[in-house]
């Protein structure tokens, strides 16, 4: 692959430079990325999605070559995105889900590991509840190891479409203003995007219950406010994070209509933000909890383009990913 | 697709003008098809069976389409003969069963839909409990939607396939006398059925335990009659429905002892149907209960000859309604 | 397929006429092989891992063929491995599990069989909690049928995969000591094992807990004994048999410690072998039960062999049947 003409960029008026090719064969994190790669990704994203437009939706790109997902959480949304962005690519596709894995014979991770690896898989899509399962892999595999969700760590290719949608509304992310609201001690989301977002010069206030607000969130350098009035005022990005209810019923604030009043996402609430503002939400939605549904559904969100920039983003991510040659990867 | 030479009707000596294509870009309802569409769909039916004969068992028809089989309800026959069809013709499939679907983490219908849909795939089969679950489904997304069995309502797949395999053994369904047999109550197998025969112009009779009688069913301009000697004499199709075990034991009739004496389909009452008599069941068999095994497994049955066609007639429907411009489309 | 050149014999300096195609359409057993046949599959074998190191993992041998995986007890490594294997021919795939299938709805294993034969699947790979499950479907079905597991009965590929792997370390068969230790009453594997390994002339001991020697071993013509120091003198190849915690807690010996003391793996205790033994394990492993860590990870370890080797080894069992005449087939 020859290097791509310069096509967007973070800031206004500040083309950057871009590699040809990533260097790490996996992507654990997104501080695996420089600003430069990320950038790279966005810009293969931006390319993939026009695939998806084409009356036949695929290209050879992967023929010949076997991705397993392997996940240890039930997930429709991050499977379904991934097999379709595998299919696309043309790529031989293979799930492993705990509920039939030999997790139930007592295997231990490393040895399901060092088995697929004997298997000689190209890529390992890996969803995890432990933080660093995925690290675990790529200690032990030749195969690209690609983070799906590992515990409470971090989801980078939810960040990374993400900020693809960003940039599409907002064409630069430097100096924007994103204020992310909900649940912020169990969200795995949170953390990546905090990562990505201050490395491409977003300012990020977080917000949401003090019972959920993590030991220690000012380290990445973002404020954070209970009150969300003061998150949303003069926002050009409003991202709402899950209340995974199926969890945390009763513990952390009384009530589902007491979370509603205090931080879910209205109209009325929305009138602080820019006039040009996005609603994101990585979805599944719990409507009347974080969003209101006239929000959910209304002109400013963008909650369903972030699902079609899922399969465009990871698309990129596995075609870049097998373009690493393994002596100059890490 | 230009317009296909007349191969066959439903009455004797009555050449039927075939259209060239579906109209609808849908099949969620026998009711969505004209007679002639379902003439198109049983001939187009017996080339694609000619396809399962081949040793390359494979057209590149669907080639870069993405199928995605989104099952609520666990089935293996017909999520089978779906994938099976899908993959002769060459599609992308994808599965999506409830059990490991985000259906746990509470989002609505309305929003898998939409969520699916963001992912831009080509055709869904959907099969739900609920009566009417594919119907929104349609409202929301762009890609063709397959009815697989809603609640007690509709299967229009089984109900084509049926045909398909009467007219292979009458070459005619006009003056037929069908008599179906069974749970009346329960079965979206009939309800299908009785809309289609009917329209083709069969006589059918049903007949089953007065307690799984539905009200109204005389609205379909059919017979209905607890006797199973007046419904079997003469005819010239039995079609046997399911008794669902797992759901109604011992509230709708005393024992399947008792069951099988009144309702079930022996080799001495079968005496009385015509003597090219044929046997027919969707399937899954309740030997002993619904039909004598000698009866099954005997000269008179098509039951496996429906397996058969469901394969066939399901590629049809996926080839015909790709075939459908979204712009002529409904 | 025209006759292969002799690439390697069980015995030295004994080249072998190697027969052009296997004589079975099916394989329920390794005693539906010669020695020849076996010969053949394992050098069609080494050609298939020739695949798995290529760029684009792929031949198109069973391309528009259909492979169904019949999975009635649950295995991620056996089912992978056929995917795989199944994926790399080109094959299309198809797998039904119990979790899923009609089984639930109380439908026999016939039923099941005869409804997948009449969607004209090419090959079914069955695992089946019953001894002679696979048998039944073989009667019925004209696909080839693969038995992946059936009960206590064989593992055939399981078998081809530990000798594929022996021959690449021993050259030969003829005359190795092979010591197999471990759960001697359960294990299909086993059973397979002892019936091929005769075949090839290995010499076999079989060593485990009195309560789990099987009544009637020694017609096998193997030699039986509860000491693991007399099995592992001098031992070319000790081969470690899973406990099965699952199941057996508790009721066959009074700890996992005392189990280790008595019957582990240690390194200590694989002194008493040859120089160059190898140690072998079909997965998944429980680590200081059968083995330890050390001896696991260690050198003599070729477990993860054994695994790259059962992808090559089902490529060449699925090819060949797929090359069997169904005129001269059985």
């Amino acid at each position: 692959m020859t290097a791509q003409p310069i096509r967007n960029t973070f800031s206004e008026n500040k083309p950057v430079s871009l590699p040809s090719r990533l260097r790490s064969r996996n992507l654990l994190s997104v501080t695996d990325l420089t600003p430069e790669e990320v950038l790279l990704i966005l810009d293969t994203a931006e390319a993939m999605k026009e695939v998806g437009t084409r009356t036949i939706k695929k290209v050879p790109t992967l023929r010949g070559k076997t991705v397993v997902n392997l996940f240890y959480e039930p997930s429709t949304r991050t499977r379904t995105s991934f097999e379709i962005a595998e299919k696309r690519l043309s790529a031989d596709t293979l799930s492993i889900s705990s509920a039939n894995s030999s997790v139930v014979k007592g295997e231990t991770l490393g040895d399901t590991a060092r088995n697929l690896e004997a298997m000689a898989p190209d890529t390992i899509v890996v969803r995890h509840g432990a933080s660093g399962a995925c690290h675990l892999l790529a200690d032990i595999c030749s195969a690209r190891i690609v983070n799906a969700g590992d515990g409470m760590h971090e989801h980078p290719t939810q960040a990374l479409l993400d900020v693809l949608t960003i940039r599409e509304h907002k064409q630069k992310m430097q100096g924007l203003k994103v204020a992310i609201i909900g649940d912020l001690l169990h969200s795995r989301v949170l953390r990546s995007n905090l990562l990505l977002l201050k490395m491409l010069g977003a300012n990020v206030v977080v917000c949401g219950p003090t019972t959920m607000m993590p030991p220690g969130i000012d380290k990445f350098g973002v404020e954070a406010t209970a009150s969300i009035d003061c998150a949303v005022e003069d926002a050009d990005v409003v991202m709402l994070l899950r209340i995974q209810l199926e969890r945390m019923r009763g513990h952390f604030f009384p009530s589902l209509r007491e979370y509603f009043n205090l931080f879910g996402m209205s109209e009325k609430r929305l009138k602080r933000a820019k006039s040009d503002v996005i609603i994101m939400h990585p979805g599944p939605l719990n409507r009347g909890v974080e969003v209101a549904s006239e929000v959910a559904d209304g002109p400013y969100s963008v909650i369903l383009e972030q699902v079609s920039n899922g399969v465009a983003v990871r698309m990129a991510v596995l075609y870049l990913l097998a373009g690493v040659d393994e002596e100059t990867g890490e």
